[in-house]
């Protein structure tokens, strides 16, 4: 089906655009007062993630209520540790939290991986299936995935953490252990992003939410080294990936074979032209917290950032928006994007 | 008192010494067993702060375990938001909180600040007398403060967070509030870091623990202008400013009028060079997982740490030693920082 607003397509793809396109990480989620009613009413976070008409529909949420350039999924990163067979609860105000988590090579091995993982995902298939069919071709679909080096760091720790010494203790002392468990996860991820895009997504996002934690060497060897796996391994749509706190790996990511990178708060603009050059498509990056500020300030702001990026660039939050937000802020930065013109 | 051991002292202040100086950020702590057979018979972590033969004892401990090249005194930096007005409480396994926080102009009117509040931290100051007496001149004695912007973050949030938004929000709602606050606390820290330099610290370091979760603009009017501000006040000691997380800012630190700038483990040596210079003196900054490792791993990365960073160094870890680090890994560390020669 044709889409009647390609520009986020278009633009990832390498294009100049008459104005950047727009959307917001997690902007399916409790920023919206439609999805807070919806999630009120059910069991939990995972019965929206499992119930694919479900799913559809907090996905297309945004879409009416913002008029983004672009859905995403709603789903999950961990269902991917779960489908190699460890499954997760998600705990009211806490997060996820596995009973069972990786600590040696034998648990390593034991997990599923690759084709046999990924074709058990299915409720998030028949999601973007359904999805696709109500968007209609209004604007493009995005399936995503945790990165490699983010999916091991929940699986031995077993919940979040401040540190993350758990997981890195991990790669210091059971490094072959560690490239295993990245091994399998690059398999699953890459036959689960290859089925994503078969069932209508028509980009894939890679998110690295703890890239920040490891030292350059170790960001490198444990983690990039992965996510360049997977995005040679997928040729059948655009790619973005986003590393958060991987500033020291911008050098690297600008030789990727990816269409987009994205860029968190801290990135100066003009620091990432520096290094990625003119050319590369980036993502973001308005700090989060400026959508708590004043519309008069979130205009300026906004239209300060677009400018510094200078073309190529798909407008986003440096980093999922907060739960609180107020949402004529979120409507003040999406209006102030699609009013632009360069 | 003449110093036996003032190789660190003299590596702060510029000169080329015949091997790096190492000491530990939270050294005095955890990693240790005696350490932790004196906390197991405290009430809590705020009597060990606030009695002073009992926090001298424990800055002492890792100078005759690990034999480093400086001690810091035991404290804690939310002593100064208690002494302005906000108490705290350290909940055990969750970390601080305060009953009462900061929301508007008129809750930080009402803070006490300057030389009135420091005063008051007098168990402090007794602390490090009392250390500085113990030590007997064997190497010196580090004092330190949080920043301005970091314990702002505690007295908005009321604790810690994954994203300090609150904190953040604070800054892009009411920035008059704000930089009251930040001036309160500035002229608190000037008083408290003066006081105790004259109590026996021969160095202060500045620890900006939330650097990170900033944007390069917010960065340097909310945080930078105010470590600026104390620098310039205070001259009767040599400074060490540490913002973890700040990579972004480490071009405008290298003006700072500070003589050390501390780096946190995703700071290539390189990197830090190329922007702040040869002579610049730098702290750090191996990964604290890497202690974690095989004795052959600490060893080689360590050697290769101090030789890339190639002089104008006191060897550190890039953030504090976690509480569960293997002592024997801590004592390789120390140990083959003080065999290396240039």
């Amino acid at each position: 089906m044709e889409l009647k607003n390609d520009l986020f397509l278009r633009a990832a793809k390498g294009e100049l655009t008459e104005r950047p396109p727009v959307w917001l990480m997690r902007q399916a989620g409790r920023i919206l007062p439609q999805y807070r009613a919806l999630r009120g009413k059910l069991s939990g976070f995972k019965e929206l993630v499992e119930t694919p008409h479900l799913a559809a529909e907090v996905t297309i949420q945004p879409v009416d209520e913002l008029d983004v350039d672009a859905a995403i999924i709603f789903s999950d990163i961990l269902v991917i540790p779960e489908t190699m067979g460890l499954e997760y609860q998600m705990v009211e105000k806490k997060g996820p939290w596995f009973p069972k988590t990786i600590q040696s090579m034998d648990d390593v091995r034991k997990l599923k991986s690759g084709a046999e993982a990924a074709a058990d995902l299915d409720y998030v298939f028949k999601a973007l299936e359904i999805t696709k069919k109500e968007l209609n071709g209004r604007i493009p679909l995005i399936g995503f995935s945790g990165a490699p080096w983010t999916l091991l760091s929940y699986m031995i720790e077993g919940s979040g953490s401040k540190t993350f010494s758990k997981a890195k203790k991990f790669l210091y002392t059971q490094p072959e252990a560690a490239h295993l468990l990245l091994d399998k996860l690059s398999d699953t991820i890459i036959e689960y992003l290859k089925l994503k895009i078969q069932s209508g997504a028509d980009l894939v996002q890679i998110f690295d939410s703890w890239a920040g934690i490891l030292s350059p060497k170790q960001y490198e060897e444990f983690s990039l080294r992965y996510i360049r796996k997977i995005c040679d391994a997928i040729d059948e749509a655009p790619i973005t990936v986003f590393a958060k706190g991987a500033w020291f790996a911008l050098p690297s990511m600008g030789s990727l074979d990816c269409n987009v990178i994205g860029l968190d708060w801290n990135t100066d603009p003009h620091h990432a032209r520096n290094i990625l050059g003119d050319e590369q498509v980036v993502q973001g990056n308005l700090d989060p917290c400026m959508l708590y500020s004043s519309h008069e300030n979130i205009e300026a702001e906004t239209k300060k950032m677009i400018r510094k990026f200078n073309g190529h660039h798909i407008v986003n939050l440096g980093h999922g928006v907060y739960p609180d937000t107020p949402l004529d802020g979120v409507k003040c930065f999406v209006n102030t994007v699609k009013s632009f013109s360069y």
